[in-house]
């Protein structure tokens, strides 16, 4: 059966035929619906929403946007709401939590069971970019004597409201963490093989107040589905699965994307954001670069004269600032991707700069040489500008071109490890600063090798 | 148990406590085995690699770079080769062999059995970025008659095979995928249900030669652990696991880092990056970026004679420049993310150039406006250059700057959009091609309203 449209969502709600459009929605993915229902006029959601399984209907409140969220729970009775929140895993909850105004929250914790509310608080307590905040807390614990068969009776019995069964924990009588067993190493076993048996003992697990990047970037290098967390005493207080992963992860490389191109990070898609907020976003690092562009402006009106006198250089100085620019940022993103990654730390710096060093060099020496070469060939020659374009002028330009290579490459790849270690962000020291800092450092080496070479 | 360390190893070899290294190198995990293999001695890691059981070899192969799996393979025996392959999975088999010399892909196809042979050559022949490619044909598959009980059976069977046994899928007597059922699902029911009431019909899928990008995308969007990926004939021929789809999505992002940085991507990471490698990834954008300046340049020596008789207009070309390229890359990175995320394509361009006309004109406002105050505050009176920075110079400026900004966001927002319509790659388009395209524009503008207000 074909997709509903919106279009027809609304035609049969007019036709009222309620019936149908259960049946139909029921069919549907929890994701369609959410994007479905984000079509429609917003007062007309809710009807919809109520006409689906409880189920479903707690599926599709989670991938709504937070607007939609809260328009729907104000409009709940306490008992829809309870529904709804009975339906809802942990982690989600405090995901729709922190977007929702404190009346809402109010509403929604007082909604949720005793249990669930003591996880709630216990999650919303650790710092938003810690292995504790994005954490479940339902998972599966088993315990090591059980068998294999007592094992799935258990699965059988938590196994619905726990937001993966194929990776169980489990643990000593003191919670603490002993060994982790799947389903397929259960089911694939003879039924009386114990769980301490089948279990691994070297088990991968991530501290509550660990850096969250760090817990995502285990579970992908050791493929794993789930990743236990632990408190101080190894006892497991929650688990991050790979799905959620997964979306810290795409949060993380779109935040990192953001700030390199001079962008607050904003959390909506592009498309949804409104011109006022992708304005404010943007603004910020716009007017603090054109502001820092003071400096350099400030550093070529002290050789103002000069250059009036020597006009030919004028031209050089966009290709030295953009290739400068260029050449910091290509080393800046390397060593910044390789810290997000985990790759390197500022323990690595002597290494890194190093190897910046002799890739600045071979860089710098074809530039160098091609740009001379093409001063020649096309400057001089082709554009016939024998007498402005001279050797000296020549050698000025092409040696300012090596020097700037270089110390962007080392400006470039050793900031991002600076900000790192002074626990900055080092995504915010990507191109658009290096790019002022650079072609600062380009013009006075311009200017300084024009001094010597020309206007002696 | 303390990890081991390459010296302990090292060490215990030498001892030839080989029970012992045995023995602790069975209770490791893969990825740290392979992390310990490489920092030792590559011609010592052979004998160790033998002492692993069977199927962590293969586990702990797969984590290998390829220069040491090379080494592996040469040294091996058929027998030993035969029994390698025989524990893989066919996708990690894959993607071995694409990174291995002819003589060595001969030898390993030699050594898998027909079956697993014909699905390697299955993969292999869809294109690189398709979904065919990222897929593994090793799944479990259910008749839709079957009862839960039976299901089972059927997994403890196939299981120990296969990539994930979590999702099943339901496929019809001419192999038509029919639906998916999850173990959870098949767990908590009642034995007697049968395979068709359980599954859900509404399956999430990808064709073979979908863009591989697209299909990690729905992955995410679906939260889905698997996603089948069927022929044109809706046969289902593979599928593609969560923990790959965060491989390829960490690798297209890296990509994109890459070419937004000017750098062609390599897919070693940074630190094991060769010095010659990092050259070659970045003197290519480099070079090109420093040709096409020549243009930038040319338009400043057209302008050489005016610019000297009015040096105060030098100074500002730093920020002009720099301040729309800044605007630019803002425009392009965000469209950037959202036609990799899957939000926007070409139809959207009048919506996107509407969106970006509004922001740039805000942005552009409240910068000329900033700037005019900095210019006579800083500049004129701070500076005391009160006669060279007069009314028109302040205004050629900020017109200039205004202008530069509405039209970097234009040109940086279309650029990515008009590459995908036309199926180059929209990341390529990103700053560095940008900023070379708005520096001629701004500095047309500058000396064209320079001309105007000042030299007219």
């Amino acid at each position: 059966m074909n997709k509903i449209t919106p279009e027809e969502l609304l035609q049969l709600a007019d036709d009222k035929k309620f019936l149908v459009i259960k049946e139909r929605l029921s069919e549907e993915n929890p994701i369609d619906i959410a994007g479905l229902f984000g079509e429609i006029p917003p007062e007309r959601v809710a009807p919809f929403f109520r006409l689906l399984p409880k189920e479903l209907a707690a599926d599709t409140f989670v991938e709504m946007d937070s607007d939609m969220q809260e328009k729907l729970i104000t409009g709940f009775s306490d008992y829809e709401l309870h529904a709804l929140v009975d339906e809802l895993y942990v982690d989600d909850t405090v995901d729709i939590i922190e977007e929702m105004p404190a009346n809402v929250v109010k509403r929604i914790l007082a909604s949720a069971d005793p249990s669930m509310r003591s996880d709630i608080n216990e999650i919303l307590k650790y710092p938003g970019n810690s292995a504790g905040s994005i954490m479940t807390t339902e998972y599966v614990t088993l315990k090591p004597t059980m068998t294999a068969s007592e094992a799935f009776d258990r699965i059988r019995q938590v196994g619905s409201d726990s937001e993966t069964i194929y990776t169980c924990y489990v643990t000593s009588k003191d919670k603490k963490l002993v060994g982790v067993v799947t389903v397929k190493e259960l089911l694939l076993a003879s039924k009386e093989k114990t769980v301490a048996e089948l279990m691994t003992e070297n088990v991968i697990f991530a501290y509550t107040d660990e850096d969250r990047e760090e817990t995502v970037n285990r579970i992908r290098d050791y493929g794993l589905m789930a990743l236990p967390v632990v408190d101080k005493e190894q006892r497991i207080v929650g688990i991050v699965t790979i799905d959620d992963a997964l979306d810290v992860l795409t949060e993380e490389s779109e935040e990192d994307f953001s700030k390199m191109a001079g962008v607050v990070p904003t959390e909506t898609p592009y498309i949804k954001t409104s011109v006022l907020d992708l304005w404010k976003a943007r603004i910020p690092w716009l007017l603090l670069l054109m502001i820092s562009a003071t400096f350099t402006g400030a550093i070529i009106s002290n050789f103002e004269n000069k250059l009036a006198s020597c006009a030919v250089l004028i031209g050089f100085i966009p290709m030295l600032m953009d290739t400068g620019g260029n050449s910091g940022s290509q080393a800046s993103v390397s060593v910044i991707r390789a810290i997000s990654l985990g790759g390197i730390s500022i323990k690595d710096i002597f290494r890194v700069l190093f190897k910046e060093l002799r890739v600045g060099l071979l860089c710098c020496a074809v530039l160098a040489v091609c740009n001379f070469g093409k001063m020649f060939l096309v400057d001089k020659l082709l554009m016939g500008r024998t007498e402005e374009i001279d050797i000296q002028v020549m050698l000025t330009v092409c040696l300012t071109l090596a020097v700037t290579v270089v110390i962007a490459k080392l400006v470039g790849a050793s900031l991002p490890l600076l900000a790192k270690a002074i626990k900055l962000d080092p995504a915010v020291m990507a191109s658009p600063l290096i790019t002022t800092l650079v072609d600062a450092i380009s013009l006075l080496t311009y200017f300084g090798l024009a001094s010597v070479f020309i206007l002696g």
